[in-house]
């Protein structure tokens, strides 16, 4: 699988823990950063999606973890978006540590209205920025 | 000073940190969870608060570490509630283990109105509520 | 599937986002915790292990939200443990509410010696206990 | 109080909670990804003391909250070292947006030796290098 965008995330102490690695809970936080940053690139982002009545929650969350990642670690998140179907979409990850892969996962997600969480389209702008950035 | 009141916590296997003992920030969590534990036993609680139109936001935090606290270890949260003025109050904290001091600190707080932010009073059943249970 | 041990877990205010609700990330720790409890009831539990030369590493973590859960809801988490094989296991979980189905998930693990994070096999002690807790 | 070092931190999704804003503990988190970062323009910076056997403990942690902090602000937090003493030393904090304070804080901390964490002074090179950075 291909990524046409990566983010660059360095571990912070308060993520690591008494193994003397990176949490297994931090890289879901990592790959919702590094989501936020993808959609930052489109109009006005998740915040932008938010202000438009639009928010997404995460259906699901898979993380594999192939090697630890250490406090001070700068670490390149590549992401990539797909699947948008109605108001569903997915997001895979590859977490990288000099070129060498530290984990991957994936999450999917559906657009609801904000404020009472209806299922939503995903904005056409969305889908077809989405679609164009991956191409 | 006298603590009325205790809290139990076991320290988290994702609180610690690679210094190998619970990371300092997760006291601040805790100091939070032994509030919510505190005002459960006064009508709603903090959740109670909350449907009533009244928040409360946090204005200043305080920790100090006596010694370290590690995985799994039970800590005793004691506290305290004072300092009732308008719309502001006072928590102390103490966090032991085995009788021993691990930590102690204060938070300070205002009441104000859920939404807007606004400053409000404590409710007067909250501030009796609270004189009563620490006379 | 069914589950043999729960847990109870309070949602904590540090753990809802700006959307209201528990961030998904909590729920791999809510998973971690409950863990750790299902393991205190064999020997020195998880703490037993690291004690005994033995660690767990977190090889993969799965999270499917059916629900939102929010502040101060009280939430039981079963978990069951299986597939115990050389040096690996895996933990399922069902986390309801009232009875009703939250989310779901599921981690795999693998035993590693402390300190050089060799691979080494799950204790027999262990594989029995569990097999005789989840016959 | 003047500041020479500054460091940007950008609100995560996952840190913020049902109030809408950051939650109160985030800002300590953030204090020491500031920390860490004011110290990795002298040799190796924090890793590089943990490697020469030196750790540094956080003693007492402090925070004044002025205004909420919201998803996706960019904070710029300035830091400041002093009080350097035999074994110890502080740092104050200055959280900003837009040029306007969102909080303050500082911390107190002592050098100890990895493992037995035995008080140690502060290595004469990084007091003299904070000295210098500080005048």
């Amino acid at each position: 699988m291909s990524f046409k965008f990566a983010n660059e995330v360095t571990v912070r102490f308060a993520e690591t823990d008494a193994q003397g690695v990176a949490h297994h809970a931090a890289y879901l936080v990592w790959f919702e950063v590094t989501r936020i940053e993808y959609l930052r690139r489109f109009r006005g982002g998740y915040a932008g999606l938010r202000e438009e009545g639009v928010d997404a929650l995460t259906l699901e969350a898979h993380a594999r973890y192939a090697d630890a990642a250490r406090f001070d670690d700068r670490l390149t998140i590549r992401a990539r978006c797909g699947d948008v179907r109605g108001a569903r979409f997915r997001f895979d990850y590859s977490v990288e540590r000099d070129g060498s892969r530290v984990a991957d996962g994936w999450t999917t997600h559906a657009c609801v209205s904000v404020g009472d969480h209806k299922p939503t389209r995903v904005p056409a702008w969305l889908a077809e920025a989405i679609a164009e950035a991956e191409s």
